[in-house]
């Protein structure tokens, strides 16, 4: 419980009269979203303290009281026990608080040095890299997932579609490595957030760098940063790295969002192409006969919040002069809700994966019956001879031909055909099978067999490097 | 504590072989957050169960204990006794299992002639309207607040602004006004979104109605709606009342946050326009000095929560087909959000405003060394039978030599400015007085003081409204 | 051309020294898409020089060479002969200094009592009530449309979808409708903007009134506005009637976008449920048989510019202090393509369901075949007793069983039925009907002949309003 | 002027039967846009000609005649005598058909091997590398301003803040780096978005590959790729690279926001930092004092636009199936408005900062009166052993006795300061000058003179670079 219904004094509190009002406590207390923090808080200030030590600012036996004071801290959070108070607002004053209480004044001298504003800068760079790397490694099981579904159905021929309509056939595994190759990418997203994330703010006091001759060079050894911020107003001013995280994470989004489209649409009666697995889908309370793509319609709405998130941050921003200003405590919520949607999503996605079956008896069928082949049987007039233009006019009249007749390609007779071009002969039979029209893709990264077992070593390197 | 890690059997499992699976029900789960819709979806199940009795759906005694044991189950809710169950999904089905199990088979009945679909449609829609009214009172505070400030500082007079840059004297009065006004506007958002609320869904079924002769004149009395959706595909689809309501709230951040930049640019040091009390300010644990207007940065960077969250479900709803899918569970975390943003943003809005100190002396001071009635100043010269054009000049060259010269109007002799224009006479120095100024506004709407109590007349007469 | 490349010596100029340069004019001219503006502009003018006539300001031969040169002024513009200069800047400034070229000194005494601040806030309110008022009528053709195919296709049943599976059997004019209800209520939020809008600002000069008796009951009169805003620094702030006017059309598009994805998906040759004209439907240079849907994806995909148009606006104005700010240029672009989007959008839809065709008998073929009247089945089962819980599941191991049996309901024989429990009668193949199922839908709002035929007069009337 | 009013027969008609409506042809034309990508389509077009003759699929006749074409046609399109039509659709129909009507049946050869899928992916790819390029040379020019104003001012000391007060002197070239870093940042995601860009689409097809054997490495070097894409399908759906570079221009435009908040603040008479050049403000046509800061302004509000078109597109790529679909269509309009709002602020920024006036006497004015130096002060009896919790609180109290004496820090007599503690020394009067101050900051990256000048160093490198 906290005491704020009393008002509270404050620590800074020296010129003030008046206590702080309620609502002043509600609005601006963090503590309920930013303890998630309290890792990346102790790990800063342990590295801190060791500076401190090392320059001589804290004597050894503080230095020693210090880095098991925060042990202890971090001990009873784990475990429970720990109370965090609402007048404290933040974590880093209710692990400080609750340091000195343990520890006496040694805890009071933690903070010289440093201020809220970078140390804040600094745990949340520590939280997104900490994220990211979670997140790439649950990332790249998604791929893998990807990756063997196309092995596995590596003669599976479906069509492909352009505007919802049957284009030309194409692999099943082409079309699942169209969704790895995206997910490459948003890789690489994430790796521009890590190396975002990965210069040291600590050490740019309030604004203006310290009084003191912090070794930033040692801090940035002792937490694993690449660099240092070199200016100490941008150092608590900069948020780049948390709408770096949130761009990965709505691009993330999209692309989960268009891949459970087509998961939604193959898993309707309509199309069924694929079965989701039981443990994926759900039953109506009303309806028995009902199995719901529930998992694959989440991700997608999912997709709402982490655009939503992004903005939130994007706004804040807009027009904030700098330095720090207190607006800056809205940037953590979007970042934690982000990271906990991206978990969760990438987690639904290898579920519905690895579960999946493939309906590849009713994808032929599709591919059969659609007039799939049309373009490989204007090229083989092509061939023939006939320009490309009149050629395509040929076989648009013969589709149109076949509608009106209810027929597909496989009933024309030879004589049929031959009224639209005597250029028709007995091997045009061939050109129309979807199966071989993928083999006679002839482009690198096509949709032959050989392309698709190409991307999958490609993408087996990129997994492994 | 749920039972979700060994996966579990539901209800409406009929048809499924597995069970589902960790992940589903974690992605799936929405209990911990639409459990706030407890008190919402109880008073749907009592007005559903008292309409199923009338139609002889359930008797007396079934009705009698639905009744009683929903009371029961709120009870246990707001006593903290109740255990939610992950598992169970939702607080539709939280609530009716645990009415089940107190009450027997006659829990099970409840759910005749309803599905989940127009249940949640239901409940969101009297949790806004709810939320609404709360938010009124809130709202119609803050502009009595600001109708009493611009009351009390009646013959304040301040500069007002374009640009940023000193335009014309204005009462401060008039300026809180201007804010009040843009509130009366959110006033009538908030009536069109309680409007879009108004119609009850109850009664659509799953989708298509149901097979029962659901008596929903009734429902629609029992509930206190206005209208009955006429169409049950609308009525489990539609989600446009809930954007309402966040379209409300975006504008409303976007005006308080118009209203805090000035309150922060006000509290800076240069300005020194007002003095925020030491309840709504804080201090800095480095910079002994400091008076931070915290809580107008954070409801200014609330702001940015607010159009997040409307986008959020923009991007939800976008190519959705109809009717209920899944992606709606993430309609109503962005509600909930926005619902508690705005009410404390309002809350520390009325606190601030009503504990602010208003510098009548520095805003005098600065009103009076800007060439703030340079305008009147031409307009004098009109009068004169200068041309308005050439009078713009004139006054642009006075300006400029001023500024040269280190000058103020007043400190300008009639000669100095007899060398600008010869119609300059001893009555010139009336015009540039900034408080006459005011009066000489003629205009309905304008600045002077009698249009300014005429308009605290007219918001007092919609606050009593 | 404009004389923009030497800079240019401006009608402010008094107090400047350096003329503006190059890129200045560049940022800051708006005439390039506020000349769209003429028409309000020339009228908000005339109803100004009647005011100011009215009160002595205007000479009656100025008043007449006023009116006569801004007819002049308005046929030159239509006639394309008007020279639009980039350093006049904006609409305004263009329309007043042709205006004076052409009738002299009179032209700049138009200009009295008024500012640019209020002028450009009246120009727009006007301009997005004339294009509500075309809107409108497109809204409601296209109502009438849906209106139309839901009374002629009255008849065709269809399934229901949820989660984009088959749910219920629904006609297919109660689905049409529920769209229709959705445009119903942008034709609410529509007018909701034409009353925002309906609020003089003109006379509210540039921030403080005026320093004329400006006969402001008399401008409202003229210009046809139902109020008249009381407070001149709100006058000229506010833009909350572009954002409501942004917001309908992001409401709309959403709404559009949904349609949309139906049509794409029913266009599929899986679903094959219509058949859009070949004037709606684009071909490949590719492939011959393709026929895309390609209105109906730029409609849906036009979502996304209305979204973004919203929001640019809405980024504008956060955090902006009182009163105008040059920043409000950025106000007019998003409007004017909202306005375009919208009614292209419009007539794309009316031309798109005035001439499909539904493919009724696929409909028919899709709604037997997927088990579409489980839960009319289910009700079978309780109107024999059986309780709903034990019902549901039975039902649910019948669908099972057809699965593995490849069978659908019509195909079972009562034997088989009666495995799953002794209940099942011989009339329970009447429960299976999908026809049958839409009629046994009892309640208001359903699905039913009746019901679906309720609403069409409902719209009517609403149409007729 | 286009044929459209009377529909069309389109290339893709063979089995159409109506002609193309009115309304239709409005929406799915995109000429009136798309033909800014000339340039890029015909030096597509070219390379894809050089490799069809290269694999033997064109004569060298029908290359050079296609060559020579292309190059008519694009000197046409740059003489303004090419006539674009609209029933052509978009800028690949209007060039091939032109160029067909030039040298007749060759021109149709070109289309051979690639599809309008593939070959709008390479023009968009083009031109973004082209417009990163250009921005690139602005935005280095603009952070080349900050490092000279920098240098120019290394010796003004200003007060630092946060929240908006002032906390800490800091150096004015500190400042302005500070912003120039945040430049830096946006360099980095430019060449993210290049190496984005940098993978060629071609070879394509319309989704999965083509018939013939592209030799896609030939395109790969003459189109200046370092890539090709591996997956046809990918190819033909990944918008992402224009999406990273919305998201480049949405965070470039958040940092020029800010900038320009703080340009505006600092041009108020209240503060008074700067003084604009007359060459980029702008006076009233009302008020003849006005000088207001429209270009800053105008940058700030041109945020809007920049996030509202990566909404735009990424609000059209939410839930779009695989591959190609005519939503697409809408990816063109947001990229080319951000290239010209990123290029049309930057050369506003370079203008403002080149030939913008430091104030530097009122600088120094307000940071000697504002207590900046009061965390100095506390430092100062830190050193001689006080308590930092103590120290601060004295401080606070000293400053609350200040201001209720309407005294600064430099008008304290050494007795005074006594009062509060005993252990003030002749030598505080050195810890509180403002001046010094800066010099004290002893961590790398802080305001002292000696970290600017290495921050000039190193940002001068970058330029280099």
């Amino acid at each position: 419980m906290s005491d704020s219904s009393k008002g509270s004094k404050k620590l800074w509190g020296g010129r003030f009269g008046d206590t702080t009002s309620h609502i002043t406590e509600k609005i601006s207390s963090s503590i309920h979203f930013d303890k998630v923090l309290y890792r990346q808080d102790i790990r800063g200030s342990m590295a801190h303290a060791k500076m401190l030590n090392a320059i001589g600012v804290l004597t050894d036996d503080d230095y020693k009281n210090i880095t098991r004071g925060l042990e202890d801290v971090r001990h009873e959070i784990e475990e429970g026990t720990f109370e965090f108070s609402t007048s404290l607002e933040d974590i880093h004053m209710n692990i400080e608080s609750r340091l000195t209480e343990m520890i006496g004044d040694a805890g009071k001298r933690l903070h010289t040095g440093r201020s809220r504003n970078d140390q804040i800068a600094l745990d949340l760079r520590l939280f997104i890299i900490d994220a990211c790397n979670d997140i790439s490694l649950l990332l790249k099981r998604l791929i893998l997932e990807l990756v063997t579904l196309a092995n596995r159905e590596i003669d599976t021929v479906m069509p492909g579609y352009t505007h919802m309509q049957v284009a030309q056939p194409v692999r099943f595994g082409h079309h699942m490595l169209a969704h790895a190759w995206a997910l490459v990418r948003d890789l690489r997203r994430l790796e521009f957030t890590l190396s975002s994330c990965d210069n040291l703010p600590l050490g740019s006091g309030a604004l203006a760098g310290v009084n003191y001759p912090s070794d930033r060079e040692m801090l940035r050894k002792e937490l694993d940063f690449s660099k240092i911020i070199p200016n100490s107003m941008d150092g608590v001013s900069d948020r780049d790295f948390a709408l770096d995280f949130l761009y990965f994470a709505s691009m993330l989004g999209m692309h989960l969002s268009r891949f459970c489209e087509e998961l939604v649409i193959w898993s309707s009666s309509e199309f069924s192409f694929i079965r989701l697995s039981d443990t994926v889908t759900t039953g109506s309370s009303i309806m028995p006969q009902k199995r719901n793509p529930d998992i694959a319609e989440l991700i997608r709405g999912k997709t709402g919040r982490l655009y939503g998130d992004m903005i939130s941050l994007f706004t804040v921003m807009k027009s904030l002069p700098l330095t720090y200003n207190r607006d800056f405590q809205e940037d953590k919520e979007p970042v934690f809700d982000a990271v906990e949607t991206v978990m969760l999503s990438l987690e639904g996605m290898i579920e519905m994966i690895s579960s999946m079956e493939v309906n590849s008896g009713r994808l032929k069928e599709t591919v059969y019956s659609n007039f799939s082949t049309a373009t490989d049987l204007a090229d083989y007039l092509v061939q023939k001879g006939v320009p490309f233009r009149q050629s395509h006019e040929v076989i648009g009249n013969i589709v149109r031909y076949c509608e009106n007749e209810k027929k597909d390609f496989f009933s024309l007779k030879l004589e049929e055909m031959k009224k639209f071009s005597d250029k028709f002969e007995t091997d045009a039979v061939d050109v129309i099978n979807p199966e071989t029209s993928t083999e006679r893709k002839a482009s690198y990264g096509s949709t032959s067999k050989e392309s698709v077992k190409n991307q999958i070593k490609m993408l087996q390197k990129i997994l492994e490097g």
